[in-house]
């Protein structure tokens, strides 16, 4: 059952909202997966929001760039947690939506992770989720002891082998 | 008869967007001043937005502070014009409004003027309404002569008790 | 007729001001546009401003650069309303001409977009222009349904062909 | 019962998470309050981190200024959800805070608040609780519902006594 | 006899501006102070450039805040060595100024000082003319070397007096 | 004996420096504390960055704000570490001298600290001399324990007092 | 005869810098071009600055990137007028090395111009010299005039052939 | 034996903080070089800093990126003195790693060098074990040496071909 909903606002966000999409999956979490922008069809993406609980998400990830107003619209309308992923887009290469995404009014939090945080926006969902389902909690635990894992087996590496050789590995 | 639409996401705004008010009546034009928030009464603000054009509105002026996703909301609801005043307020002093104001998508423009430009706000949607209204036009015109004379008074002031005692006597 | 001026400073603006050109175009707007610098060739410029209106222009719109003063410059001689488009280049990749292009002093605005943001400009024009000619609101309001319409079609690929696929095969 | 673990690494902070819990208090939320600096007393706060889920909380809220590596050192040692605040201190004004908790690097995300946001944070943590407590989400609906009837009551009150009175009147 | 020209845009800019005026007083160098808009009366702005010369100036100092237009302008009608000072003002607190008086294109520069470094602009303007002038020229070394002095002066006195009682006679 | 060389450029810099001041008291590290710019002094300034090591010193604290060249100067001239304190003057407020002092070229470091944080410059100047002074080291130690001391003391405090009674004992 | 010394503080610089000596050489100004690091060989860049006047300089033209201290040191070693170039490099983008030259304290301006705005610092001297040397200044109004020409061939290349070619054609 | 610890948090950083084993290697100073995380190893982590003195370690270099918490952390749990090497990652290109490490609180400073400035770390570091060893400090006044000589030879070589021929060469 899809437990998350993403969204985002355009489908040339999609190569960075992959990131969610790849956390979620490692955790075993179902989600759906949206394109509705909040200037273009705003409409819909309130639609999409005030839906979502009753639809059975229990966590909503937006992701958007520039202006990137996506994820505060979608607060507007929903209980649910909501997480905003600035993408990186324009001239001023994402701390335009960074700012846009994290400096939500007094009453509207919007969860921000850092500019194409993709991956951690499903990584925070799963640690949401994982509250009350211990499957994704176990997961979790899998996943943050295969990052202790990753780094330990790429310093023993590192010792072995040396800085260049490593260097030159990669 | 109402041209222009003002709209503010707080009350706290109200100081700062008085400058479009005295803008306008100087320019001998009419509005209505709303404060309706995008993200704490999003369904009353599309509607105001939806309504803005059939109502008799010209332009739609929405002032906003931090994530300041206002105009953009509105400007997501309308085909009028929709200027944009980012608001000083909060810990980024208004850059953070700034971009999320100015940095719209591709489609959907919102006319930014500067941090805390209300009072330009005004005069720009005098300069719309002034296309197809002389009495407005002919306001506009006074207003740029009154300014190049305020200028050229100063100036004469200057000259003629200098320096020091102008700055003493502001 | 032509209704919209287009002017920037430099030829190497130009492939970015085609944005507002082909947004005048899919407008039915009718447009002039003159390479004409503030600084290279600063009276002409001046006339151009100055003269505008009684070519029947309705709306201005002036692209620049860094220091970026071209918009500001033909807002001074001018009571049309001017829209002002940054451009990114040199080393501050367009910060620094949307900051000089939005902060106008007071009296003088000029109606700003995003860094780069040509296209919207010429939306922009077009919301002016619509106000009292009919045939550009419907175009308007068709170009808003299009985005719509673009919008719920890509999500109905997503949804049909999945992420991975609608990625490849963008 | 204390379900949200609250963390300040100065006692300097304090005024400002007390935004946090007074949205906790508004929701009807347990909380523990502790001063516990990620660099001053490493081991007490990774302690803390490593047994807040045994302990009961569902949730931790950190908050801290300059470096602001508080939220991040507490993500790196639990699987709870971390929401950071930036504060506001030191001579960048929380553009250094909120840059070090919101650009978190891969697989441990801090759900990142506004400069100053503490409020926002506390109500964040009701919308994660309320997931699986009723009560709590009863209470955001109320909240959110205060919220709007707030804003409308302001509106009706600007509408009635007009802009200066209401200026004056603040 | 005057061979600076200052000019600022606004009355507002005086009491900054009045650093320029300090530097040439110390320095011997004449000068005239005109408060003259780029954007407000640019006809009158474009005429004061175009004489200076003519009327036997030899450097243009022109400050301006936020847009900060006013020396770009300047330089475009003279060939004239022209010094712009950024001055503090507004929201962005001089940083736009800065970029726009900076950030001249190819073949218009402008000589740009600190942010509110009027008296630097004196100073520099001191150095240009001292070229030619020797009364100049003596006094920019003496200048030079009272600086020196007094530094050496304040050091003696902390050797003397020890930390506390310097900050407390300050 | 006299171990750290702390240099300022101006006298307004001396109540920030005295943080520094503090902290080497506090560890009980001699010092000389000198006023030279390395602008308005530049040979003292040099001379004494080049007789610095066979004066016994073994470190050299050196303050600045806005361009705050003075850290990067006495570098050039001397093998011995190096401290920089950002001081937070003029428009920028500090940026311009982090900046500054940071981004040294290649060859050439200074041991930038944060703007400001003149007291954490004397307590590194402490942590290089206790590589080889246990006097200090213990001095550093029992430093950091009672960093430790005061915010259990402190966080104990609130646990007894609560949160308002400690917010109005502050 | 060289009149305008310049000076880099690495050979990386020189592709920056040679936009300086192309200026130089359209004026018909002689200049010298050296190599020579405020923090690499000091005493050596500070004899360069210190003997400059007497070997018959007018101007100096110095350029650096990231903490960019050259233009400044020089400065402050000598009583000509000394012009900074900020170049891009490193991380920052040339922002470090703007303020770094820009932000000089009282007393000891730089003439600052945009960053990698070499070829103006070049005009920029010219415009110094041309003040007490008339072939200067007659090459610099050939230059002014040749910059407007160009435009307005421009703009006239630009009605012929339209947009779409003129595009193609660059 | 090695007197330098280096500790990078990722194997991405490898290839910048190179320049610090470089560095190292120039001046004759043993080291070791280990991948552990802040985040995703934090007991490793805060082992390798409290260890780092009885080991015989002097100095600890440590190298990150984005929130970049690395250096801050290791920093808590030793009394040697850490040079934090801020890393260019993501999409805000190292300014967030630069504050992140230089905005340190009260009582635990990192010493800070310029973004990506690996280079200078190993400097720094030889600077402070150069206190007390001579072999070192010889080594380090060799290299102040080198390159003092490099950029004469670099003059001299720009002064016999020409800036053309230079640049061509390079």
């Amino acid at each position: 059952m899809a437990k998350v909903l993403i969204i985002v606002g355009s489908d040339s966000d999609l190569p960075i909202i992959k990131g969610a999409v790849d956390a979620l999956e490692k955790l075993g979490i179902g989600y759906d997966l949206k394109i509705s922008s909040a200037h273009r069809v705003p409409d819909k993406t309130a639609n999409l929001a005030k839906t979502a609980k009753d639809k059975g998400f229990s966590v909503i990830i937006a992701g958007a760039g520039m202006a990137a107003h996506l994820p505060g619209v979608v607060a507007a309308y929903s209980t649910l947690p909501v997480i905003g992923v600035p993408i990186k887009s324009g001239a001023l290469d994402g701390i335009d939506a960074l700012y846009s995404i994290a400096q939500m009014p007094k009453g509207i939090p919007v969860a921000t992770v850092a500019v194409n945080g993709a991956f951690n926006a499903g990584i925070l969902a799963g640690q949401i989720i994982g509250l009350s389902d211990d499957k994704v909690l176990n997961a979790l635990r899998d996943f943050k002891e295969s990052m202790s894992n990753d780094i330990n087996n790429k310093d023993e590496k590192l010792q072995k082998i040396g800085l260049n050789a490593y260097i030159n590995s990669r």
